[in-house]
């Protein structure tokens, strides 16, 4: 089925079940001009959003609908917990090519509608409208933080940790897989290819570390770990050196690239879309944090080096070498 | 020059200046992984996104880059007046092509900043990233309104009057002077290709009629007076009686019309992105609300016609005869 024999409205009328998971301060949401509701008081507004643009985010052969709305949905819950945020209410701009089914539509939706719901964030809106030949996604989410919790990527100090809560690489592996046509013939090839295609956003994580007390900084790792930390040192002022043996890199990803000969400590540095966070301790505080975060998720939170005065991102190699590490991620115009 | 040679990162740097244009209530705009600001107390928050795509919403050859900005802006900033609420913060998602210069893209920003700045506006933040084929532009505007105050579509009442604050179907008719290359020999054809082109969001106005007491629904004029005017009826469960000779028409579309041999009626009745408000207002408060209006913006609020519990829109015709008018304005899909 066509988008044209249901029309815009019928479309609108056809998404809206499934988007209003939380009607507490909601006094309006899709079918208007625009939502209305209320933030909570004495919090601060968190906004963000992102655009995904076929041909140049995705290939729609490449993933399934329903996983490239989760994954769009993921970008961007991944930047309020990169905050340190609550997640809130969503708003999804679409524009529609018209050789696109309503059923391809209807998947990429629960899969949005899925995460959403999995953290109790609204769909209260967007825009739906025509494209001559990509398929293109944005979404803006609002969250909700206190004022005294919110984590800068310009609050790095000299003398705090770094700390991963995931492995690294992993996503840069598994698109590998998918633009090379690798045959998945074993399943760490599918965890990888899963990394990359379904991203998970550390949202309770996020909200724990930033209530912890200690955590100053964070950033997603999005454009890759140099990459991205590099904006913190940027924004803090700061240098920071790395410990290449301390990086965290998966089982899967050193399988992966024992068998096809790739460095898996490049893909760790320069691999983006890991949407891992990325965060910085306070020197006294970095103990505790550790062991509340381990005990409350009964999973890792990799340190991997610490902030300095230097104003330069270096890495001590397992040789025990100093190296410099030039931000290596992604730049959409490079 | 091209993105490539400054790179993503130098882009945001150089379109920051003139986006933070009133201070108070945030905590950070540009530069980090989200927007942080604070709301106003008691207020509701009122979110709209608007998505526009090259070669369905605007061709590049036909309009300027500042005014391509400016009115992707209006669109969204109309949005905010159309629920009776102040525009407070903005944010833009770009998808830019490879051969778009930046010298195109600063006169965009220009023109979204321009606009943004007269209604004291910020642009706190966006995503910028790559399109293979057309340029993309995303808009996310928040506002803030007093909850008593919110003008929705669904509150129109049996009796209402239906106002408009401006002329209909000037926009219309400028996009057939742009789409059919008529010569612009006069003054007045510049001017309806002006009111396409370079709309203006009502923002002032709605907030003065949401405050004023007795305005019940609103909406504005996106898709055509006729289709905006039943997404009110369909909301509020209601029918209407329009009145044709009341609906303003100007002397700039009566030219056009008898020049080239159009109706201007169906001009008005059927033609978008007029932007001027619909609003219904209770009828023992019409005369006082369209003389505080008229008063104090010194331009006339047309009364077009009175909300009743029909279920149908119609309209009275100069003859004296009731017809059903369908909603005949844009649907993206049909």
């Amino acid at each position: 089925m066509k988008l044209k024999e249901i029309g815009e409205f019928g479309w609108i009328d056809r998404i809206r079940g499934g988007c209003l998971i939380r009607q507490d301060t909601i006094l309006k949401g899709i079918g208007d001009d625009a939502a209305v509701f209320f933030t909570l008081s004495d919090m601060a507004t968190l906004v963000t959003t992102d655009l995904l643009v076929e041909r140049v985010h995705f290939l729609k052969n490449a993933t399934s609908a329903f996983n490239l709305g989760y994954k769009a949905m993921a970008m961007n819950l991944s930047d309020i917990a990169a905050m340190g945020g609550e997640p809130r209410e969503a708003f999804v701009s679409i524009g529609i090519p018209q050789d696109c089914s309503i059923e391809y539509l209807d998947e990429l939706y629960e899969g949005m509608k899925h995460l959403a719901a999995e953290h109790r964030v609204n769909i209260l809106g967007g825009d739906t409208t025509g494209s001559k030949t990509d398929l293109i996604l944005n979404i803006t989410v609002v969250g909700t933080i206190l004022p005294s919790e919110v984590l800068y990527r310009h609050a790095a100090q000299p003398g705090d940790a770094i700390l991963s809560t995931g492995f690294l690489g992993n996503s840069r592996a598994g698109l590998h897989i998918i633009l090379e046509g690798i045959p998945i013939d074993a399943p760490f090839l599918q965890k990888l290819v899963d990394a990359h295609l379904k991203p998970r956003p550390y949202v309770l994580e996020a909200r724990f570390l930033a209530s912890l007390g200690g955590v100053h900084a964070a950033i997603d790792v999005s454009d890759g770990l140099s990459s991205d930390l590099s904006h913190i040192l940027k924004s803090s002022g700061v240098g920071a050196q790395l410990v290449a043996q301390k990086i965290p890199i998966s089982e899967n990803l050193k399988r992966f690239c024992a068998r096809f000969s790739r460095d898996p400590l490049e893909y760790a540095l320069s691999g983006g879309e890991d949407y891992t966070l990325l965060i910085t301790v306070s020197p006294d505080r970095e103990k505790t944090v550790r062991e509340a975060y381990e005990k409350t998720f009964e999973t890792p939170l990799f340190l991997i080096g610490w902030i300095n005065d230097s104003q330069r991102l270096e890495m001590v190699d397992p040789s025990g070498a100093l190296n410099e590490v030039t931000a290596s991620g992604w730049d959409h115009f490079k």
